[in-house]
């Protein structure tokens, strides 16, 4: 009979858990959770705040009693695990409703505690108003302050998930909110390009937002009681009812620290591929835990949900003598932003960049569905591959619609291995109310495919914007969309259909960039030019894309 | 100078056209439409019918003077190639508007004549009133129809695509509709039970469908001008205003056949990887074609838009060269039926059974996304893998939302070659909106792994159907369930939370066949049986696939 301790009740403590039940039914499994819930939605709590979610039940997907009855787990709940004597195999318990002390025994060990929001060493932000949100009694706690207080205006630090989700959720209930973020874009997964999408819902849904902007230091407004005073990094100030801090988080180490377990380089607890820390009887899964990443093979610390739940299964079965190897985490992920959806996979730019990895970039604006279906919107696309190998180094979207199947879809074909030139044959559902027959994820794929093969050669809006002497840009739309959308300064406009009569408008002796609205007619002008002996480059993403440079 | 002649102005032959303007501006191209459109959205012709695309000119994507002057190629519709001599690599036409005839010549044929709605040698078909769709003029007889003489009664023949399209689109226009479909289900892609929820779709719109029931003869009904009486294979009659054939479509071959080009088993245009018929001068791409299926390398006839377009862009880059192989169509499809959508790809159960191709299936109900976020909806999914290797043979999914995401990642899982195994560990976007931590996907894979390593043994209807006499069937629902739904007759019902305690209540001496709702706690209360030493399967998909298969 093996005796298996869990510390943690959430994701990854209540799979490993589970399965651990499901693969062996004389175990004794004892988890310890220091909060008074386990297995609950942590990722609706801003829909609860918002009110998407009315009913706050609807967040304990498993209570205590329920857990225990069907997987016979002795789940102890309010109970905090404060020490792990690795060399007796037994972990100390302060009993939080009682105060009392004891110690546990173990033969197998699951470390599950997560990660706990990072609030930065600043002024002032022990006074009230002031909140995080990771847990039920967090969200509790915003609630009851919005209910009793009725705040007039909110402040959120950090535009990542959270905080864009905590941004949403405050507008939603009719508090004016400014949100504060250090970089020059938020949701830091997709580059600026695609983020700038965002900042425009943002606005539009009336967000205060504040790009390159720190909190700097909390005070209580002289003004008006209850109000908090913000200082800001550009030297200005905020008054503000309610701050939410969301920068970020940071694995939850202390208790493995103390027990000496290895950490990683990203301060992680580290883990072998069987989700083992350092001492072969101390499992660790979930937000605390710092691994490679699936793509770059360096280390990253990716807390998500998704790789929590499988690695708590795959402990449990390495438990039972498994020897499963997880697979990695290619970051696969997703966040909705008021209307819009913004999801990506793999690698960014600013991270191929960063790693010396080199890479090329595509873009299409294509219709989520058939365009002359009512609903369509736009997909905008963006791939990353290895102009040598044509291998999938990272996709992003954003859109109205059908942003998570393309992203899905994407990262199915990064994971299975396929090359950007597979992209093109993907057979993928085809009915007006749901694809084209040729889908985005195709024509992105045609898009890179002639860019590796050098039947299409592309600029992006760098090169647009750092013209040499001998370059010149091209402008193919028609007159009318110029002036409906303006246009790059300084472009030649002939519209694609009169181009090939037009010919002898153009140098041979310099390289024409040309652009159009999403890259479309400006790779069918490129093909002209191309055959034709002008030299050519044609905007990947067009004027749609360049203008989202801005 | 290559002069290209196309023969087909919709999807495989603009498609070929467009791209072998952009690889080479010197070609001559020229493109015969026998009719009066080129390259107008088929596919949303019934959506036109149903008022969904308000505008008729929307199914319009390109006239041919656009077409003409942006690709360079010269567009004749309404003329008719008669006769292909491929001796004297040449083509007879006859111009539909002044009847005259006239030979073209060519360097390289590319054939898409699609393929035109089977009319059965039936009496009476001949009659007013009775349409097929395929083209704007057939969607345009049909709207004429409706607006002149107000049918009050509808019935389509067939329960393929464009039956169960113009169900929708009759229905959606206050037209009452029959559907009559030879077969015992409709949607043939899918199997018996994922076809079933679409029949209680049909009648909960109204729709009087009525399986297993053929056409056999069309009269005037005697009762009222302008009416029809359908005699019915059961002997039954029907009266009608309007009917619609919609039994399914064969290759357009008489052209190639008179040429001399070979035909495949089941009577499409024979083509080799390259898409060059039996000619090598002459391509053939589109619905007239006849492949091998990709999963079954088994001669398949699949016409889709998808197929099409991609094969006609192949067939173009080969005319320059290219010597690009198809990559055969492996039959993803999916359809809207009211609110549900159906989906499939691969083979399904029944084409798997007549081939003798040894397959596994499995089944999940599972939600759309966060089930506590409003707006999840049940995805019904079916996957089917060969028991011996992992290797996934086919999927299929019915439901509300997140249908067409959930087959096209398995379509790409399964054109990539991944095994039943990694779809455990595919990353795919989630947030409570748009998905789960672990989404249905991952969920049939984490079943049919478990299948097959054997810790999960399970069974299927017909086997709870044909009880032994050493065998028993145990519910572990609660007991309201059995109240509210209904449970199989002769069941043992234990819930699954009290098993533990009522082990005593079981025969070890008898296999148990438990079941659940969906098959979830089913498989919780096998691995608790199965730990215990009993023999027992679980029922996968649980009573709720047990009613579909009633």
């Amino acid at each position: 009979m093996t005796k298996i301790v869990i510390i943690g009740g959430v994701a990854g403590g209540a799979s490993a858990a589970a399965r651990a039940r499901r693969l062996d039914e004389s175990s004794e499994i004892i988890m310890f959770e220091r909060g008074a819930y386990i297995s609950f939605a942590n990722c609706g709590l801003p829909y609860h705040i918002a009110g998407d979610i009315s009913e706050r039940d609807d967040l304990l997907l498993q209570t205590p009693d329920g857990f225990s009855t069907r997987f016979n787990v002795d789940v102890r709940v309010l109970q905090e695990v404060t020490a792990i004597d690795s060399e007796q195999k037994q972990v100390s318990i302060k009993n939080l409703s009682n105060g009392e002390t004891y110690i546990e025994s173990y033969d197998k060990l699951v470390l599950s505690p997560g990660a706990a929001p990072i609030m930065p060493p600043l002024p002032g932000l022990d006074l009230p108003h002031i909140y995080s949100l990771r847990n039920l009694p967090d969200m509790d706690r915003i609630i009851d302050d919005m209910q009793r207080h009725k705040p007039q205006h909110a402040t959120v630090v950090g535009g990542g998930f959270i905080g864009l989700e905590m941004v949403e959720a405050l507008t939603e209930r009719g508090i004016k909110t400014t949100l504060l973020e250090l970089g020059p874009q938020v949701m830091a997964p997709v580059d600026a390009e695609m983020a700038k999408p965002l900042h425009q819902e943002l606005e539009g849904h009336g967000v205060d937002l504040r790009l390159n902007t720190a909190l700097e230091a909390v005070e209580r407004a002289s003004s008006a009681k209850r109000k908090l005073k913000l200082n800001l990094s550009n030297n200005k100030t905020l008054t503000t009812d309610m701050l939410i801090m969301a920068i970020g988080v940071k694995p939850e180490t202390s208790l493995a620290k103390a027990a000496g377990l290895e950490l990683g380089n990203l301060g992680g607890i580290k883990v072998n591929q069987e989700m083992q820390s350092s001492d072969p009887d101390i499992y660790a899964v979930g937000d605390a835990v710092e691994d490679l990443h699936w793509v770059s093979q360096q280390s990253a610390f990716i807390p998500l949900a998704g790789p929590a739940n499988r690695q708590g299964r795959l402990a449990a079965n390495n438990i039972f003598g498994a020897k499963q190897a997880y697979k990695q985490t290619q970051g696969t992920a997703i966040c909705k932003v008021f209307d819009l959806a913004v999801a990506s996979t793999g690698l960014n730019e600013k991270q191929l960049s960063a790693q010396g990895i080199s890479y090329e970039k595509v873009y299409v604006h294509s219709a989520s569905h058939a365009s002359y279906y009512p609903g369509a919107e736009s997909v905008n696309l963006k791939l990353l591959f290895c102009p040598e190998t044509g291998t999938i180094l990272g996709a992003q979207a954003v859109g109205k619609d059908g942003i998570d199947k393309r992203i899905d879809v994407l990262a199915v074909a990064q994971r299975a291995g396929l090359k950007v030139e597979d992209l093109q044959d993907l057979e993928l559902c085809y009915a007006p109310p749901f694809g084209s027959a040729k889908d985005p994820v195709n024509q992105i794929g045609f898009v890179a495919s002639n860019v590796r093969n050098g039947s299409h050669k592309i600029c992006h809006s760098h090169e647009i914007d750092n013209l040499s002497d001998s370059q010149m840009i091209l402008d193919v739309r028609n007159p009318q969309e110029l002036l409906n959308n303006g246009a790059i300064p300084g472009a030649l406009n002939i519209p694609l259909d009169q181009l090939r009569d037009r010919l002898d408008e153009l140098p041979k002796d310099m390289e024409i960039l040309i652009y159009c609205f999403v890259g479309l007619r400006g790779y069918v002008a490129y093909r002209q030019l191309a055959n034709q002996g002008f030299k050519a480059k044609n905007l990947s993403g067009g004027y749609k894309t360049w203008l989202n440079m801005r």
